[in-house]
């Protein structure tokens, strides 16, 4: 495994992290002067700064983008939606682009509102990333299946599992891979072998880290900083790295009660010192 | 599949389902006016009812038991702590046999307080139900794994698919199988094929049902009611008739917000139009 006690290049800031203190021009400046090496910021906060702008500050900034977040959301209730999400992502592929992006992440999206039928709303997104796929390739922009926690398959992410988003790339073939976020898929007992297959396919994309707390007290806004919670978080980045993956990790935390209230700048140091030990 | 439009004799009632409002003597009586034909009761109602009481008053209510709630719990700290667990689970397997269960449902329990080692916490599980399975045997008391949804599998169950559940089983072998519940299940892409499995090796031993709710406020208490969420219930019991299941529909709901305020008489008539409409 690579020595990260010193490192912070491969640390990358998913800018969800500190959304509530900051906004993206304070983020990028942030990383900078923590010299942290990544970014990955999310598409309303680059249009909020603007997209050439946020990509010549990024830049100037000297850093990498692991990832845009986020793309994907493709089910809809009918045709004409499900165009719309489509059209939507060939626009996130496109600002991915400008902003010199590793990857476009996707969230998938779950089951329109009033539906219960999970096959279709899978169906749908097999078509939508069908439909994206030539212009993500012909923009050498590899789309990053992100599969969230079976808790969230409703509502936000009908692909749950590492296995389910690597059968999906596999039927796509070319210019797709998984973004792993511990969150979502450090409880599954197929996982390293799933990392594993992964990594002969060259669909390790992204990794990101935060940390599962125990009680959980909301579903969406209650993620720990690692180390905080039960994950084994170096067990898990071994893994990746056995099967390949040399990318950053890139710390997404969604916190409302704890990190989101905190100083922004002890929110980076943390991130620095819990990259540097834990993860 | 079968017809369930007029039938209230394959359909079980978890006490859990009005524990709010009933003592387990109410609940029975209960059954018994609305000729519910099954019952499932939990560990704690039947030690407060007294566990030769319960089971006289359940036989005199003329209703089948489709499950003792709960054994499991297995990890532990320590090896003593194990052994505790597993001495508790025998007794568990007792009760079961005295009340006549057609199985004893086991929550097989998370890692133990502290501990991030999910690994060693699945090793613990099957250790302990190995450690009771000639027990189970000799009384012919089935002991039924219920795969509980991933977001316990820190702190209530390491055990959270079908597959990893009958993994287990196929290594166990005679006498265990699987609890299906809708709630933990239901997002799984591979759940078809894994009842399918199951039903091959007659290994399903139990199906509950209550509602996957959109949003889920709470990861305990917001169950929904058969109807209310987005489960796709009659899909699911197909897939269990076809797959051999045979056996009842057990309604399963902690609602801190809902059900458990409701007059258990309107619970429980619910519950049967439920059981006869959408289940």
């Amino acid at each position: 495994m690579r020595d990260l006690s010193s490192d912070t290049a491969l640390l990358s800031l998913n800018t969800a992290t500190v959304k509530m203190q900051w906004d993206l021009k304070q983020i990028i400046d942030g990383c900078e002067r923590h010299q942290i090496g990544a970014i990955s910021p999310w598409r309303d906060q680059v249009a909020a700064c603007g997209l050439d702008e946020a990509a010549r500050r990024i830049k100037g900034a000297g850093l990498r983008v692991t990832g845009l977040c986020r793309g994907g959301m493709f089910p809809a209730a009918d045709a004409k939606g499900l165009q719309a999400n489509i059209d939507d992502n060939r626009k996130a592929i496109d600002e991915a682009v400008v902003l010199g992006a590793e990857c476009l992440v996707l969230v998938v999206g779950g089951m329109p509102a009033g539906s219960r039928d999970i096959a279709g709303a899978r169906n749908q997104v097999f078509d939508g990333m069908s439909a994206i796929l030539e212009h993500a390739r012909s923009n050498n922009m590899p789309l990053a299946i992100e599969p969230l926690h079976p808790m969230y398959a409703a509502d936000r992410a009908c692909v749950n599992t590492m296995k389910q988003a690597l059968d999906i790339c596999d039927r796509l073939g070319e210019g797709t891979g998984v973004a792993a976020d511990v969150y979502h898929l450090w409880w599954d007992p197929d996982l390293e072998q799933q990392i594993i297959r992964a990594g002969k396919n060259k669909q390790l994309l992204a990794y990101h880290v935060c940390d599962w707390l125990v009680p959980t007290n909301d579903m969406l806004t209650d993620r720990g900083m690692m180390g905080e919670g039960i994950v084994e978080l170096k067990k898990i980045r071994g893994w990746m790295e056995a099967a390949g993956y040399d990318g950053c990790c890139e710390v997404e935390i969604f916190s409302e009660n704890n990190w989101w209230k905190k100083d922004p700048e002890i929110v980076l140091q943390t991130c620095i010192e819990r990259h540097q030990s834990v993860v």
